[in-house]
């Protein structure tokens, strides 16, 4: 079950984060700040987060916002499922919701960064295999021989 | 002159933004929320901004700052200069101070994000004179038929 983020999920989305053998300190911090900032400041937080629950457990979220200035792009900031259950397709599940927010938002892009390094090669897979697409990419970006890469797609209703 | 940003400036700042035709209502606010983050936050804010001062005037400045996560990004977020005094190189001026702000901080990449409308395209050629290339585009981004442009130079030292 897909529902919103309350502030009573902030612990459980920070102990799966910690979890996350893939995401550097940094990272984690970057992740935990968004969190933070949607529990302080609510519904004026720049950012949605949508959190996914089995069997009373929250094992994966995302979040998601609009870019500045434009009048349809959306941004998915973090989408992160437990590694424990990789299999459970909560990834998939997130990515179709997060899609049909912004299709009912009258969006028109959404567009996730990611790096190009072999660590994120099970997320550059994810996404394509969703239909979306490489709409650009930045050598050398994050550091040294890691590229960014981002993959969008176009929304029709 | 080229200096530091300080408090007092915010007011010649706005003053100037008002008076860019170029600008819708939403870019100017967008702007100024920056530059009142500054203010607010001083040391703590994301955002560096750097003043151009002829005559004891406030003729132009840009906001910068570093990309999260990456060990050397940085973005223009803007770079204004008034159109009353177009001809003073304060834009160029600006931009070379910027790169070498992003080279004392062995960045990698500098950025600006523009627009591809005609009312953009004395900013798409400013970029391209001072040796900036098209890292990456995005159709329909600001809205239909308003492309997004991302201008980069890779900084050696």
């Amino acid at each position: 079950m897909i529902r919103d983020f309350q502030k009573e999920d902030r612990d459980s989305i920070e102990s799966m984060i910690q979890r996350i053998d893939n995401f550097t300190q940094e990272e984690k911090l970057i992740a935990l700040e968004l969190i933070d900032d949607k529990v302080l400041n609510g519904e004026k937080s720049h950012y949605t987060i949508y959190v996914y629950i089995k069997d009373l457990k929250l094992i994966g979220y995302y979040c998601i916002g609009l870019r500045p200035l434009t009048d349809g792009v959306y941004d998915i900031y973090w989408i992160v499922t437990d590694p424990e259950f990789r299999k459970e397709g909560a990834g998939k599940s997130l990515l179709e919701h997060a899609e049909n927010f912004v299709k009912e938002r009258d969006g028109r892009w959404i567009l996730a960064e990611t790096s190009s390094t072999d660590k994120y090669v099970a997320t550059q897979k994810f996404y394509l295999r969703n239909k979306y697409s490489i709409v650009s990419e930045i050598k050398d970006f994050y550091k040294l021989n890691d590229d960014l890469m981002v993959f969008g797609k176009y929304i029709t209703k």
